[in-house]
């Protein structure tokens, strides 16, 4: 499938994908780019990748397809619609979704995506915009274990921890569980700073009492300085937090499990989001415990 | 206060007290201890500690007492009884509780202590066993800085991480943030695992992929792989956890503060001690959300 220098198709021109994209042509392969407005690719077209004017003449000229976009049903549109993908790519295609997504529009696609004799992987990344800049993302990847080895050399492009979950699907499951181990600690962080402030206890010194010990983690390390700063600019949106916490918990909920410190963190989420914080960082959750952050 | 050899008495000879005793016994300090039972202290006299045969000789001759106890009961019990710590210490005593309890109890024994004109500090730490063994606690002081200042010396003994939070109960107010991070920290983890195992997944294989991004934290590194184990020792007993935990939402609870984590964290483990799991590791989570773990 994989020839010496071989064409990817990318759709979805966002923050992400355009530091994706750049690492591709870096790494000397032919890109090309479907976005909605020629003008808005501009910067890419000018580092050498090519504009295709729809999703289907994309499909039709790649050997390896990425996708890179918003929503589930972005995605669903993307691959299954009348003008999409699936109809349109060539036998042996591999066809790769690295949004996060739902594990069963995943195992959808694969299966549709079998029977045209495409190749299709799911493969959700984490390590935000600096991972995507920084070609250090990790990838968690699902489908066929023998196409992911085929298509290793490009994720090694864009990502470092690259790992292969299982079947269609499991990546996607894997990055769901990287979403809820994430919700329910933003919780922990926020009330610790706000119980931290309301003592009347300096939260930058208590930061530096907790942060190195069985308290720390990445949020702590990472976000509770900007809670107290004030400083709410999005590393990840608040929005697409929501987007990821809605799909794990109907995921969790087809599987019949249980994750109430997900749903905790869901309302909480929402509520923030009724506040106006949609375009927030994450971090500004503090704001639903404490509006004077 | 301090001469050049000061005389430290000390009272709780449990896992932390001894490995903390050892620790100033090295440091040549002169270390007096307080058990009920002669025999249990053992091993600490044969360091060269001197037993005490009662908290109130204990009291009387020492220049510093640390405390490290079990419960805000067992605090008052040392501190306020009469035949305590309070009633019998010499003028310019410095009295240092490190048992993690309840801030208002810190602040009461500060202001009893400084009618007697003592000298109380609540310093409360975090790093377990291996941290007190190592003599790399990290240790949240609340009470007269001065006061701070002069102790440092000994508090460098026992940790690493010291750090002065203000007036007396801001060393509780700190560590019981520390704890309050934890407790909703514990359920992302958990939740994130039961998923991974239902959805499939190998668990071990998700933590290789989320546990050095945004995910991460002490405990997904730590006591995820644990769990995954089936491997339930205690490095934090559940019973411990509980009471911190109760402590925590008492304080945050007078502060009007709303702790919806930390709650439902508390329930789920007084749920696991109800289950028998008292005396395991908090660790032991996941068998609230999977008994087949």
């Amino acid at each position: 499938m994989i020839k010496t220098v071989p064409t990817i198709g990318f759709i979805g021109t966002g923050v992400m994908g355009k530091s994706m994209i750049n690492n591709l042509l870096s790494a000397s392969y032919n890109v090309n780019i479907y976005t909605r407005t020629k003008e808005k690719a501009a910067s890419l077209l000018h580092q050498g990748a090519v504009w295709k004017q729809s999703v289907a003449s994309l499909a039709r000229d790649a050997d390896i397809i990425i996708t890179m976009v918003g929503y589930p049903t972005d995605v669903e549109e993307v691959y299954l619609g009348p003008n999409g993908i699936i109809e349109n790519a060539k036998p042996e295609t591999c066809i790769i979704d690295m949004t996060t997504s739902s594990p069963a529009l995943a195992e959808e696609i694969f299966t549709k995506a079998s029977k045209n004799q495409l190749l299709a992987l799911d493969a959700p990344v984490s390590g935000g915009d600096i991972g995507a800049q920084n070609g250090t993302l990790a990838i968690m990847v699902g489908g066929d274990e023998e196409v992911f080895h085929q298509v290793l050399p490009v994720f090694k492009v864009l990502g470092e921890n690259i790992i292969w979950h299982g079947s269609a699907g499991a990546g996607q499951h894997a990055k769901l569980a990287n979403q809820m181990t994430i919700a329910s600690n933003m919780i922990g962080v926020c009330e610790a700073i706000v119980y931290a402030k309301k003592a009347g206890l300096d939260p930058v010194r208590v930061l530096d009492s907790i942060t190195t010990g069985a308290a720390g983690s990445w949020s702590l390390s990472n976000l509770a300085p900007r809670m107290i700063k004030g400083d709410f600019s999005p590393g990840f949106f608040v929005k697409h937090f929501i987007k990821d916490m809605t799909i794990a918990l109907e995921s969790a909920q087809e599987m019949g499990i249980m994750t109430p410190g997900l749903s905790l963190s869901l309302d909480m989420y929402k509520e923030l989001a009724n506040m106006g914080e949609s375009d927030s960082g994450t971090q500004a959750l503090i704001k639903y415990f404490d509006r004077t952050f």
